[in-house]
């Protein structure tokens, strides 16, 4: 199945060429039928990842370097199957043994990767802002696989993919959004490639984990879990850093999987046929209980990994038709 | 060389499909057939790894993750060339990376492993047990490549491919293993593989490193070294490792080596043309020494990291055929 | 374009079978006229590299094996670029995980790779010499990617490639390097590279960082930067490494930037259309000024980074070539 001989591919709008963006440093200005793009076209590497042979020719010759300042041992294997079963050929640049260490300047890192000829960056980084940074000196296309605690689009792609798999069009569903909003850069993702495509977001998180003007963000901030997941569609849980845990942010664990938990129970608040997401890993009898997580019938965790391989071909696959001349793409 | 057309390749005895398997997860459970089969399997193996090209596609498509939960360089550096020896895609996911940090569960791992569509997971991990809890979640043949005291199968197997390349059938030689049996998985999945084929295998080791009933695996327990090597054909050497080195155990390493180390006195014990074996990386001067490793005549310990390769490849490749559809193998 | 059909690559001389040696240890020992043929083989890489698809499959079913005992980003990078752009089976073994950790031996450490069979061993170790040790306990080639205080190889090369670009012939330029002379393999290997290629070589450093015999290199020594920059083709600086920076060699950076730091203003003092160099990573504000650094018509620095890739594709195809049995290098 190609992304032109499938009635599910939407059609460019009049007067677009292709996929009009470079990089995919954010879902923050993608157009919704760029984003309906994305996710028909990794419809195909879904299917192909089921196959016993998975393997694609199309980025042979290329070079894809996964430069990751901050670990992530999941994103990271995702990213490095994903150009591997497209062929190309993937490096992985680790910060602990970056240059960085020795006082390198992020500039000058992402002018060697370039020097190097890569095809295509993918760049984790702790700092909101890194990845833009690296992208303006480079000529190659970069994706952004998180950077502090501004996006993480690959995140909200897969997560999008997974929900149209499951509930078909996301516009008019009611999706709840629940943890640390005010950090998370997969809430703030998902909140705008939710929002673009017509869902109806709720957040939902403790006081001191809500940014102040979240409404800005066409979304409805609640406090009250059971409020917030009245009748939705689908529970998309956030996991609760480690690093927020003791002191300033909540009381303690216990006190958090009280209010903000997803247990059984709660879940019956939700629709009948409410959807579990949680992009991993999960600090499960703290945010999430494992008999929620674990049914397959409710919650797509697994799922999400499945389509996150699938997702990621299709974005390196997509933004290097241009350096590979596909027809049309030039 | 196929494994049909070779004198060297068993027969599959009446009534049995192929390898029955699904998992590599220890040798206990192993038919003598069955590890037969395995070692004429790595035959082809050793001999495409003495190519100057060593290169065969038949994992072509398919994505083997190499899950270490301990360091081992050799083992995954073995390993890792195995699966790209045979075409595979092959991601490495170490342990120090993983979100098992971010206190994950060990099944959560397993589940997001499966997945990705891995094809083949190879793990090694501190605890025993660990292997087969993985292996009951997913999809796809597990092997083991150490866990805990418990097994660590693909040692056993090459040092046997080792000891039959050296000295023919391994039925009927008087094999002494010394060392640190009560830790040790390499002595554990040696013991159950050697004695499967029909080796007399005689164990030898401080009181203290000594499991307390060792004779329920048939094997002869010795302390007195000098005793245990009368007339064997084959001494194999378990390293000693750094934790038991002082404290409980030994009372020192100097003291280690007046009583189980391996001198050029000593070896005189054993048959004139005794074979000396080592898993690597040895403590020369503790648990043997240099004269004796370094003989090529008498020591094989860089042959055994040979027989690794090829031994890793022989299992990837067999028990990948069900899924690969191969003939016979359905 | 291939070595044989362009007129930039140089005829073996009378007598001369192919690129005489199995190893690149050090560039001391190297004639003219092989340091001239590994460049102009280089060449057809910075062509392949600067395609859409940059892939070539003549080492195809051969294993390299990039064994790094100390930690160098870029350096590891541009190897594993290297032999995948090539075809090759590329495994990195890292220190922080090698068994050299539980106490092995550099000699059992080479034996072990070498048992598996590699094809090419990349190595970068801490102590002067133990590339050679590793060197003669294997079969394969062996390339030193940087050992201790002694040589650096590659970077040399990528260095001499990057001036031949630039500036042509390099017999004749005069060529200013400047720095911790003493310490760095980076001056040690382009020293002996720039002088056997015919440069007028100068070396300027603090008097602490200046080797006692070093007019024996057959360069002059200056400890006067702004002498040693008159009228100078090329100035190559060297990084300042972090443990130097404090303490017993220098007073303080900023004295160190004072003194020997490239400004624009001191730039001024070598010749109009002088090239600035620098290995990388820089520390800017410290050895170099950003302003000098960033402009492309007078710094190499990312081209550098570019030949680097190809340089050491040149050398990964020579020294592979008796093994490959390429025509005429039996």
């Amino acid at each position: 199945m190609t992304a032109t001989d499938s009635p599910a591919y939407p059609s460019f709008p009049e007067g677009s060429d292709a996929f009009p963006h470079r990089n995919l440093l954010g879902i923050a200005g993608l157009q919704p039928w760029e984003i309906q793009y994305l996710l028909a076209e990794a419809e195909q590497w879904v299917a192909l990842n089921q196959q016993s042979s998975k393997h694609d020719d199309r980025l042979a010759g290329l070079t894809v370097i996964n430069a990751f300042f901050e670990n992530s041992t999941r994103t990271l294997l995702s990213f490095e199957i994903a150009g591997k079963r497209l062929g190309a050929d993937v490096v992985n640049m680790h910060a602990a043994q970056s240059s960085i260490k020795k006082g390198e300047t992020l500039i000058d890192t992402a002018m060697t990767l370039n020097a190097m000829r890569a095809d295509a960056i993918v760049i984790r980084h702790g700092s909101s802002g890194a990845v833009q940074l690296i992208a303006d000196k480079v000529d190659c296309p970069v994706l952004n696989a998180g950077d502090g605690s501004h996006e993480h689009p690959t995140q909200a792609l897969l997560d999008a993919l997974t929900i149209r798999r499951r509930k078909g069009e996301i516009g008019g569903l009611k999706i709840a959004i629940c943890g640390d909003i005010l950090h998370s850069r997969v809430a703030r993702s998902n909140i705008i490639c939710l929002t673009t495509l017509g869902a109806e977001v709720r957040v939902v998180g403790p006081p001191s984990l809500m940014p102040n003007a979240i409404e800005a963000m066409q979304v409805t901030a609640f406090t009250d879990f059971d409020a917030a997941l009245d009748g939705v569609d689908v529970v998309m849980m956030l996991r609760l850093q480690n690093e927020r845990m003791q002191g300033q942010f909540i009381p303690s664990t216990r006190e958090y999987r009280r209010l903000y938990g997803l247990t059984e129970e709660r879940l019956t608040r939700a629709a009948p046929d409410a959807l579990v997401m949680h992009p991993g890993p999960m600090n499960r009898g703290v945010e999430i209980d494992s008999n929620v997580a674990d049914d397959p019938s409710r919650s797509s965790v697994t799922e999400q990994v499945e389509m996150g391989v699938a997702m990621r071909m299709a974005c390196l696959d997509v933004l290097t038709r241009r350096a590979r001349k596909v027809e049309g793409w030039s």
